[in-house]
């Protein structure tokens, strides 16, 4: 028997979530029906309606102040309830991915649905995993624990971003002119996945992002590729070759410098890798692809959880329509990211990669730049006793022990709350691999969210006792 | 004094033409109305509009069998006139290309006006040029001669296509089932420039067009590129890689074979359009360019002229849209073009640019390929003396003198007069290169329309003086 099976105020905590899952879902689906796509300002109202949306959610059940808080761009809401001697930061994001190609869905995006999925129920919609489904777990633990106890068994600050998927530019100041308020014992951040959709999983290494959006220019309007083609150079064949020239015949990133910083793996962290039975071949089949696509002498977990990269996520240029077109385009773009690890620093990275495209730049081309957010790799320190309790009550939680991992994604925001307000997060989440965000068809297993929901409170009688 | 002057048939079609140009302007505004985009199906009724519009007109002016001819795809338009033992075919295209960027447009694209430009005044419009302004160069000439005249002076066949924007899929069909009407002592197309915007020109040389959309596939479905990326392939990156390698460093097309039949420029034409006065410097600053980009030993009009090219038209994948989106796409696509000249075989090209692709293609990949047309390149043959009257007619009209000469642009219908119904075409047009023909606020100077009509009634005259 495990120490939270045995505190007394945890049982009727976790009955009342079971109990009032109804409810709680379709608190969730009112909060997906807000189309808060924070990268396309079309959704700036929607923005701050989500945030309002919280913010009433919070007020509701004990966080008195809870209130969107402007920034420049999508405001962020932030709420503060409980007491005690430990302080904890629970930090997710209300703002979603875009939704193109609309026609890929077998439902609008923003109606959400509760209905059969492969493994028991499911509710879809954009932002049903990512993140507003992760972040209401959060919110029905603390519900729950009040409409039992009366108030919360340590303070908790709630804080929500609105801008998460569209390179955060309000964070780092919102997190600098808010440091006493926001600075905790330790942070909860809800964006990740279960381990291999089965065992609960607390990340201590993410991946840093750096995005780049780089347009050529070539001649200075669209022609006819038969008047003009051969003498006049194409910015959709300069911009190939930039892009071609990222990576080596070995996959490796060509960028000068690029791998400054990138560690080896520790041999107790790579041990620890190998005993989580990673299953490669059905995690690459599952998209049908069959080959690891990286570095040619690393595994798919390596390049993953502890390899940078470098992705090109759009591209664009010319005809693209239905039919043909025979012009010659005056510009052509690409939206480009890089995956960091370990000390890479994405300023450095971000001047060599412009040095390296206007290097590459023919005569009577032009390039230009545009920013979209530059984040370093986050490795946690799980010296935090914090860190041990919160896996003791996962594990209490989930049929499967619950281990310490690494992460592919970027989530920059736990890097500066490491190094911005001094402290550690803790990245657990109950997303599944499956769960098509940033695609069509996004969704998110009822079991996530209810043993999320009951995950939360363990964790709270967890880290309440130890204070 | 040169023949045309002393053709006292002559005089009063030039009078009635340039009385009635006003009535001709409207009659040609009405045509651009009709947004007959061939490429977009969802013009496919205003393409049988345009259709129908010319059959009225021309029945209007003697073409009593004018009527639109179904065709699996929009119709053509066919009528004959007149009597002689020449018989001449008049070729043009009443479809346009599309609009898009159309927020680049001053105006609506399919709202024409009459209004000042650099030389005198222009009608604005998509087709204003391309081919509307210059097909109705015939018609109105013809007009003009029958109101004088009473009937034409020669057998005038008039034959307008409604594919010529997307690739003619219906033309050799077409062809073949109408050769006995269609064929002609030889044929005009009226689709070509004016060189360098003041000198009239019979085009004798034309580059075919092999067109090729390549998508390429990679993972089945969007994915996150922080959780799948580095180990799952990345389709933009094949086909940026693809595209990078169609040139090598000195600008040559990589393709096996696909210099096979490519022959030099006969000395004596070389010779020739040395003495043309080419402005290298200017055609290639006007569009904000100053290197000929094309085979490093070759001129540019070398390069527009008498070189293959290899173009990509346009490409498109992943995220396209304002913002950033971390998105892994399942598939990426290009739109690439081929130019060919002397007896390149496109049919052999596209096998080989295909068997390119897949040869480059990472394991996890596939590709799929779409036609949009192949045609060979077309050299006349000046020897019917029909050329030689037809030249001294346009220098007659002209400033200047009359010259034989290439172009960059494929007219696939002259290489299918020739091979299908063993006729020469001469290609003869009234364009300049800065009407901005395929792109936004495309334009047509009155002159050109004008003295086009004209050039034809001198035409007219002086080949059914001979005949």
């Amino acid at each position: 028997m495990t120490s939270s099976d045995t505190d007394p105020r945890l049982e009727p905590v976790l009955d009342r979530i079971d109990q009032q899952m109804d409810a709680a879902l379709e608190r969730l689906q009112a909060l997906i029906r807000i189309p808060s796509i924070s990268t396309d300002p079309a959704h700036k109202a929607d923005c701050q309606q989500a945030a309002e949306w919280l913010a009433e959610e919070l007020r509701g059940i004990g966080f008195e102040d809870a209130a969107p808080r402007p920034t420049p761009g999508h405001p962020m809401v932030m709420g503060t309830a409980g007491t005690g001697e430990r302080h904890l930061l629970f930090y997710g994001h209300y703002d979603v991915q875009p939704v193109d190609p609309l026609d890929l869905w077998d439902r609008p995006p923003f109606e959400p649905e509760i209905k059969d999925g492969p493994r028991g129920k499911i509710i879809t919609g954009r932002g049903s995993s990512d993140d507003k489904g992760q972040l209401m777990t959060f919110v029905e633990a603390c519900r729950a624990w009040v409409a039992v106890h009366g108030s919360l068994p340590v303070k908790v600050t709630m804080f929500f971003e609105g801008e998460e998927e569209s390179g955060s530019p309000s964070l780092i100041p919102f997190l600098e002119e808010n440091r006493e308020a926001l600075t905790a014992d330790v942070a909860m951040i809800c964006d990740t996945d279960l381990f291999q959709g089965e065992r609960p999983a607390i990340t201590t290494m993410l991946r840093g992002l750096l995005g780049e959006e780089v347009t050529i220019t070539g001649p200075n309007r669209d022609l006819h590729s038969g008047m003009f083609g051969g003498a006049v150079i194409n910015p959709i064949r300069v911009l190939s070759k930039v892009i071609a020239g990222l990576h080596d015949d070995e996959g490796r990133i060509t960028v000068p410098g690029f791998y400054d910083g990138v560690p080896e793996v520790p041999e107790h962290i790579a041990a620890q890798w190998a005993e989580l039975g990673f299953r490669e071949a059905e995690f690459l089949g599952d998209v049908g692809v069959s080959v690891p696509a990286g570095e040619q002498d690393r595994s798919a977990l390596e390049m993953l959880w502890s390899r940078p990269t470098c992705e090109v996520n759009g591209i664009s240029g010319g005809y693209e329509g239905a039919g043909f077109k025979t012009v010659l385009p005056s510009k052509a773009s690409a939206k480009i990211s890089f995956r960091l690890v370990g000390d890479q620093d994405p300023h450095a990275i971000r001047e060599n990669f412009r040095a390296y495209v206007q290097s590459v730049l023919p005569a009577d081309c032009s390039v230009s730049f545009a920013e979209h957010g530059a984040s370093k790799a986050s490795v946690m320190s799980t010296q935090n006793p914090a860190f041990e309790l919160a896996r003791q009550a996962l594990s209490d939680e989930w049929p499967k022990e619950a281990a310490f991992t690494g992460t592919g994604g970027s989530i920059p925001v736990a890097g500066y709350f490491n190094t911005i307000l001094g402290m550690d997060a803790m990245l657990i989440g109950f997303a599944r691999e499956d769960n098509l965000i940033h695609s069509p068809n996004e969704k998110y297993d009822l079991d996530s969210f209810q043993h999320g929901v009951r995950s939360w409170a363990r964790i709270l009688a967890a880290l309440s006792r130890e204070s």
